[in-house]
């Protein structure tokens, strides 16, 4: 049996079609009434009247209630008033089941409360606009690197040791051993470089954030590509192609939902190639001279990001920190010691850092070096040495929070409303 | 600059190219040498002879060793007695890190040291290829949904409650509370169809497994679909196609991986459409025929899968097992009690249960006593039950694991090689 769904109205219209979905809103008036049906690909107004309907059908009105499910079938039309410029008139209407007062009313709620009703609140025009949004988002992530011809591999969940330190670590025992979740798959993705060149890994990220933000959850999905033989400019240049393309799919596909969520759509339009580079000593002018109180060294806060990236229209990448402020991993300068070959790419709008990245060390003494220096264990490091062992190159790579990105494209304020179920501090259940 | 790529040879022969990557070879023989080299996407014969190199590229061959990494720059010819079909003539060679002694040698090693240094066996051919068709496999699925309309969900990896019995349960702590890792994203997937109408998720999901079997991993992928207003049989209908879809991408992408695994393809190439579908009681005659000792009521096990699917070719689907041994989300069948709309799809040649799903209960009073059959708290199935409160509608789906899938399709007589990094009891590291 063909299946009908109301996004794709302009395709059956002048046909009596079957929708199942549930009841939006219901509007009475005498002899006739209407139904904004919502079948999880948009709403469609359906009208019930006597004439067109039977008895039973036309009398659910006294029953029906928001949310309720209901199958409806009629013949759908072109009709501008409507909301999505498309009517029903039903002959039938099949009550699936009577909803309880829905919780979430046309009024004002509380952000706690919609978020203890998230299973329900994903039910809404902002939502959906949002989580579809994503969709596209992730489609393009992978599509991007599959037309590269990266090789996805799915990094370990459960390791052994930190990746990004160890303040934030979930863990868990595995069978008398101590196992924790993943805070990023890059060791395990420079591995895979090795192996196939050019790589990517795209799961959920794990990060025992104990500080309530609007940019953190504890629980959040990243992307991690890693190129043998690419250095910091290769690097950059991909970062900002992909960060492009990424924009250029969701203007494409999704601009009634970037409408729904009230978006000025200008912001994402005036995005263009190349996104400025500048080095982190260029940043910390930039902030100087906006009176900001810093000197070379500080690591930059969210509203030190914010003036920086307010200085451009395009998303911007910050290359070459201090290395003492970055990860053990990441490359010095031959050029400058105290410099690592690292990139951050901050989007515009104060939405702050949605890329981190950089050249990697390859050299087996200083890495081991800076392995010490952070006090950790290198025999824990021990299969990821053998990386310079055995062949050691070049290479790079990079990560990217799909929510910041969501929050960014959204024009979110907060980052709780970019997945379907937010995990924070505060937040385990739905 | 352009890059140039081993797989891509056909297109720049009687080019000088650069090519960069590792040496998985060398031969030598007085005035010529040749190196296999590996670049993650190919093996390259590259022939050094002293006439058409500089003296010092010639000389590499006397520090060179397994898995050096390298830079070649030469011309590319087509050459039918080489491995790919293609040679480079060599101008000059640049070694940009030589190896220490190559512990994966030609020699047969034991799998235990072998997954011990997986990040340097999957640099093998055979590794390469599996993890290629893991990779199309993946993108089989997602655009299979995507180009279906059904909406992307990421459900969460840190739940309240479990889906799957509490047996199998791995635990963190989570700011004071107790939190499990997902089993299935399903509950959160069954919200998301009251949503969105039909939405997929896909993720890792865990199960502590105590046991060791060559078919279990503590750390697997599972899409998972759900689809609202589709019954049992919708149900079949798109499992069917689903993996119809994954089998001819693979055949039609990944032959010569299929081929380097010298996997029968014959046997992938006899799937057709329909796949068989029997119920439960007519799976238990098929065994009771093949003199296996069961009753109805009993699950199958491994062996019993084998001999089941060892009747057809195509995959086949076994519906209507006893409410006793599923889930308790799954609904029962209205026609017999003691059945429930369940689907199990068994792959051939003994790959065993690839696919589980079922029509779920939406009858909110049946849910509850299955709940509290299985001595678990309604209070932690709370917003579950919500979406059968406001609007329960009838909706089905399944999870597909993606680790059983690689391992059918590559006919690999383990799992272990189905993913980068294995997770197993007794496997934690790299």
């Amino acid at each position: 049996m063909k299946e009908y769904f109301i996004q794709n109205a302009k395709d059956f219209v002048g046909e009596t079609v079957t929708l199942k979905g549930w009841a939006y809103n219901v509007r009475k008036s005498g002899k006739i009434w209407f139904l904004l049906l919502r079948d999880g690909t948009g709403i469609m107004q359906c009208v019930i009247t006597k004439f067109d309907a039977d008895e039973a059908s036309f009398d659910v009105k006294n029953v029906i209630t928001q949310e309720s499910s209901v199958i409806v079938t009629g013949e759908v039309k072109a009709e501008p008033r409507s909301p999505n410029g498309y009517e029903m008139l039903v002959h039938k209407v099949e009550l699936v089941a009577v909803a309880e007062e829905y919780p979430i009313a046309k009024k004002e709620h509380g952000t706690d409360y919609l978020m203890d009703n998230r299973h329900l609140w994903l039910r809404s025009k902002r939502q959906h606009a949002i989580i579809r949004i994503r969709h596209t988002i992730i489609k393009s992530i992978r599509d991007f690197f599959d037309d590269r011809d990266f090789t996805l591999v799915d990094t370990p969940i459960f390791q052994k040791a930190a990746t990004e330190g160890t303040a934030t670590l979930f863990e868990t025992d595995y069978f008398g051993e101590k196992a924790y979740l993943t805070q990023s798959g890059q060791l395990y993705g420079e591995a895979c470089a090795a192996a196939f060149g050019k790589i990517y890994c795209f799961g959920p990220t794990f990060r025992a954030e104990k500080s309530k933000t609007r940019r953190h959850l504890t629980e959040f999905w990243m992307v991690e590509p890693e190129m043998a033989y690419y250095d910091l400019d290769m690097n950059m240049d991909l970062a900002e192609d992909f960060v492009f393309y990424i924009v250029s799919q969701v203007l494409e596909h999704r601009r009634p939902e970037l409408e729904t969520l009230e978006r000025d759509i200008s912001k994402l339009e005036a995005i263009q190639k190349p996104f400025p580079r500048i080095s982190y000593s260029d940043a910390v002018k930039i902030l100087e001279e906006n009176d900001v109180d810093i000197k070379w060294g500080d690591d930059f806060g969210g509203a030190d990001e914010t003036i920086i990236s307010n200085q451009f229209d395009s998303p911007v990448m910050v290359h070459r920190y201090p290395v003492a402020i970055k990860a053990f991993y990441m490359k010095r300068d031959p050029e400058n010691e105290n410099q690592a070959l690292a990139l951050d790419m901050l989007a515009p709008e104060g939405y702050g850092e949605i890329i981190g990245g950089s050249q990697r060390e390859d050299d087996i003494d200083l890495l081991i070096n800076r392995i010490q220096e952070d006090g950790a264990s290198e025999d824990d490091y021990s299969w990821y040495l053998d990386l310079r062992r055995y062949g050691s190159f070049p290479h790079s790579g990079f990560g990217l929070g799909v929510e910041r990105v969501v929050a960014w494209l959204c024009g979110l304020k907060h980052i709780r409303e970019t997945i379907p179920f937010p995990r924070t501090i505060s937040r385990l259940n739905p």
